[in-house]
């Protein structure tokens, strides 16, 4: 049996989004910025793909900036709101310790740059209390960063309060929105951020394409400067087939998402539920109803080290991981579970399960087994 | 008869780029950095589709760093260069004044920054002369980047030549190659260049992608800060099934280069010959054998307005433009044409046809009778 449970790391083009793009790799190859029609073509597609995501996500479509994925948007993201507190002399930052490397990384840049940063302790359970961002901010502060759910344990943070607290400061909000687009309902007029990321391969969309949601008001500086495409924004010329697949990815996942979400939790907590049966296993992040994305399942497993586990599953036919793709070639531990508060010892025994709508009840109970099976031979 | 003239804007896919794309979409969709196989299949994949280009452009496959576009690789180049610059006190840069966008806008940035940037004046013919470059070099440059082949007027630089001059003296050159790479021979072991960027969807491959070379030796610093992918030059999830893409692109136009070069070349002629046969027109740039892409032919047409004869050109089912697609929404007229001492009425009087190997002869005499047709009517 062949088992894809790494759904956060990526995931395969959801169907029909492939059948949505080939018509505009193959025909559609204007260039949206040239004035003949095949440009105008392209353009127009360009914006309807624009339309259907800002539909999805509750904005409007000037509110959204393609990007080359979620890496660039957190960066985008990240320049825009410290410029625009730099340029009022505000030079205070607030993040968490738990945010993924695409946020972090660009954090300790602006600590070099001379910003001050702050990267709030998370809780056990991994979700961070609206409180301490309150308690956090000072007179200078001008930007936090906040991620919606986390990469590794799947935790959802309440956004919406810490996004109101921060406009009521006239402080800008992000938040890194990568592993919830396409898998808990985010609505743009609720969250109440000023900017917000995603990646369309996180939901069943192409690699290279992402976007960035920029509150209408809010500042938006360039990564990419030189051509005036995307308002003068990001220059470059647009990936179109790219942003339709992404816009089909999204369609796609908004449709079914009540049905998606209950069906992939049901998936997750019958896994969470059998791994917790094999004796010295804990699953790390809350596991409260609505407060984690449907599909993760993050456990310790002690005695058992995740790196040969993760070889065992992966000759078993299952695709699991430990820790992020994006850090995979590292061997730093996982600055998640570290943050969380898990010893050294517990994080190196960790394994992350990331369920999709594509997966069974039967994958889950294979998963269930091999792991169970491969755990006592590693503990002998 | 619908004849695309806008090659230099982007191209239609290659016949086989598609094909070589789609199983990667669909199948081998995991994320290269992940450990399990499906994982290293993509990165399989991956290497395989850098190792093509590597034999390509004659590198080696660690020397090329994928990017978002021809836009991202300029401008990792220009920081890279740069900041190494200005680690060793050196803040002096050198580039052109006709260069795309895409470089001249970081360059105006470095100069807000405190940098010294030179804008070399290029002469009427459209070709920089080496000298140039040498005299304007002083004990600070650190930097200078000179394009490999204009996107308005198709001349063709002297980069081994300047390559050479820069190299001996320690400083760092890039080349923007965006108008080069898979249209003329370009052989990174015999240029000699620091950096050199490329765009896949100028040469038959598909948009979103593109990548930098960097000799090895030459400083890289990243753009994208995040996780550890391209060697910890470029975060963010590689875009695979575009790296598949791509790389197939180039080899398809390496492998059919001599014959494309003269093909369109010839084609190019005989557009250019016909246009000049109506009277009040001129050539832009050289026409010098070799000195330009085989594709290119800007014209002067006096006494016509550009905009409108490209409107009217639309009609006629001819896409063609005036300056670069990237400022077609902006008002601004070609800095390029400007450069080479064209007068502004001149400027709003040029036309740009880009061919490729897709057009035909039978195209072309379409376009020179649709436009002395039209030359006509506008002067009338």
């Amino acid at each position: 049996m062949r088992v894809y449970a790494d759904h956060a790391a990526t995931t395969k083009l959801h169907k029909g989004v492939l059948e949505a793009m080939i018509p505009v790799l193959e025909e559609d190859y204007g260039n949206p910025s040239s004035v003949h029609r095949l440009g105008q073509e392209a353009a127009g597609i360009l914006s309807m793909a624009r339309e259907q995501i800002a539909i999805s996500l509750g904005c409007t479509p000037r509110e959204l900036t393609f990007t080359g994925g979620g890496t660039e948007a957190d960066l985008q993201a990240i320049l825009s709101g410290t410029r625009a507190g730099a340029a009022q002399g505000r030079r205070h930052v607030i993040t968490t310790a738990f945010e993924h490397h695409a946020v972090l990384k660009p954090m300790q840049k602006l600590r070099r740059e001379g910003f001050d940063v702050t990267f709030l302790p998370v809780p056990e359970d991994g979700i961070l209390q609206p409180l301490e961002v309150e308690k956090a901010i000072r007179p200078d502060t001008c930007f936090v960063s906040v991620m919606l759910a986390n990469n590794e344990i799947g935790t959802i943070q309440p956004i919406r309060e810490i996004a109101e607290i921060c406009r009521s400061r006239q402080i800008l909000f992000h938040t890194d929105a990568v592993q919830a687009v396409g898998h808990i309902p985010v609505d743009l007029k609720e969250l109440g951020v000023d900017y917000l990321s995603a990646s369309a391969h996180k939901f069943g969309g192409p690699k290279g394409i992402g976007f960035l949601y920029t509150r209408q008001g809010a500042f938006l500086s360039s990564v990419m400067e030189g051509g005036e495409q995307e308002r003068g924004k990001r220059a470059g010329t647009e990936n179109v087939p790219g942003a339709v697949g992404m816009a089909k990815a999204l369609e796609i996942s908004t449709e079914h998402l009540a049905e998606g979400q209950k069906y992939v939790s049901g998936l997750r907590d019958r896994l969470a539920k059998g791994l917790l049966q094999i004796p010295g296993t804990r699953i790390n992040g809350s596991m409260a109803e609505g407060r984690r994305v449907p599909g993760n399942v993050n456990v310790t497993i002690s005695g058992v080290e995740a790196a040969t586990m993760l070889i065992l599953l992966d000759s078993k036919g299952i695709c699991a991981s430990a820790g992020a793709a994006c850090m995979a070639g590292a061997t730093e531990p996982s600055h998640v579970l570290a943050a969380i508060g898990l010893s050294p010892e517990d994080v190196s025994s960790s394994l992350r399960f990331s369920l999709g709508a594509d997966n069974t009840e039967e994958e889950v109970d294979y998963i269930i087994d091999v792991v169970r099976e491969q755990t006592a031979r590693l503990r002998r």
